[in-house]
């Protein structure tokens, strides 16, 4: 039984009432689901990513709602209320941050970003301040606040990651939630569909942009990533 | 001899090296100047009725860098380093507002919200987060809650007036400035081309929404503005 049907995810619920399967799907949409495809070996390699990326997260102090890998493309995690807000950390110019400000892509800015996007598909997910989250009552000033600090910490983790491996974390949505005893988790992904990601030689694009933005087989660049940070795919890192 | 041709005002030298001449044209743009007209009377309205709330502003404490009223169409002012945000303070859901958050038009927020826009013409003036405002350096910290803190004072000052005259105020932009000593001012205007201004009761409206939207002449509801706040045209506030 499907919970609820993302546009690159599953939820499905299990015999426990606050774990749920989280299940990672091939296909790939931009443009708010204009732009839409299957790329086969995605939700595997996401998967293991995302797994990664907690079991690293976790291991420096950030809670998330990660509990293992039951197979190559289900993940196991804590059931949480989702804050509807896309938390961005930007390191360099990209996407809409070059648009907004006009700004050139590729420039690292002074200091990492957070910005906030309220999760709503009908209003194209827009960019809010967070005056505009107070009075949409979406969170508490506090919430808000530790979402920015979370997510830059999250940063400092997986930065210093991706460098070591010829990486750049250009930039990066999270989502966080309230689990059933009110601590709040990180949740969703960390993977290139949620990451914008350069090899930092050359910086060739190994993210979701090259979906995007027709620049070649985006799977190229996603098991590179993973190839560099050295995940196995399959559920080795349940 | 005119220094600086804006869309609806003109700055003029001076003899005196730190004041200026604001001209307030007939010319009237919106959707980024993309739509234009000559509204007759519109310049004087609005030299009128800026004079008016700065002199009501400076006698709540607000500095501003209004000097007087030379004639009916040209205010003395103080040469100002403007900070390149438009400060919007909003009362009720109108404009973008509405379409970025999906809220309808006319319901009152919970509380008075300040949003910051990026004066750029090239870039469509963007909304703009804090975390945007420092890293494009655009002010300080303290300069920017300092902003934020005059414009709701700015609000706590000009809704009661307006309110007062059975009119709401449903938002407004300002824009800031620091003079040659470094004192930060209220500068630019305040009239129905900056301000959105409802007639309470019917919540007809009476500002420059009535030229964007084609709802009728424009004028009829800027002249019910002066009208009912009992303001002058000509020079008289000066």
């Amino acid at each position: 039984m499907i919970e609820y049907e993302g546009k690159a995810k599953q939820i499905i619920p299990t015999a426990e009432p606050d774990v749920a399967i989280q299940r990672f799907k091939d296909s790939a949409t931009a443009f708010n689901g204009q732009k839409k495809a299957e790329l086969e070996g995605k939700g595997e390699i996401n998967a293991a990513m995302s797994a990664a990326a907690f079991l690293k997260l976790e291991s420096a102090g950030i809670s998330t709602h990660f509990m293992g890998l039951e197979n190559a493309r289900d993940m196991r995690i804590k059931r949480l209320k989702i804050v509807p807000l896309e938390v961005v950390v930007r390191n360099v110019v990209a996407g809409s941050l070059s648009k907004r400000l006009g700004l050139e892509e590729g420039v690292t800015l002074k200091f990492p970003i957070v910005e906030t996007y309220f999760k709503r598909d009908d209003l194209g997910d827009p960019l809010v301040c967070d005056s505009h989250v107070f009075v949409l009552g979406i969170c508490s000033e506090e919430t808000l606040a530790e979402l920015k600090t979370r997510a830059l910490q999250v940063n400092s983790v997986l930065g210093p990651w991706f460098n070591e491996a010829g990486l750049t974390l250009v930039d990066f949505k999270l989502e966080f939630g309230f689990d059933e005893s009110g601590e709040l988790l990180l949740g969703d992904e960390v993977s290139p569909d949620t990451c914008r990601i350069w090899e930092t030689e050359s910086g060739r694009r190994l993210d979701k942009d090259v979906f995007r933005r027709d620049l070649g087989d985006p799977m190229v660049g996603y098991r590179e990533v993973v190839d560099r940070l050295g995940i196995t795919i399959g559920g080795e890192h349940a």
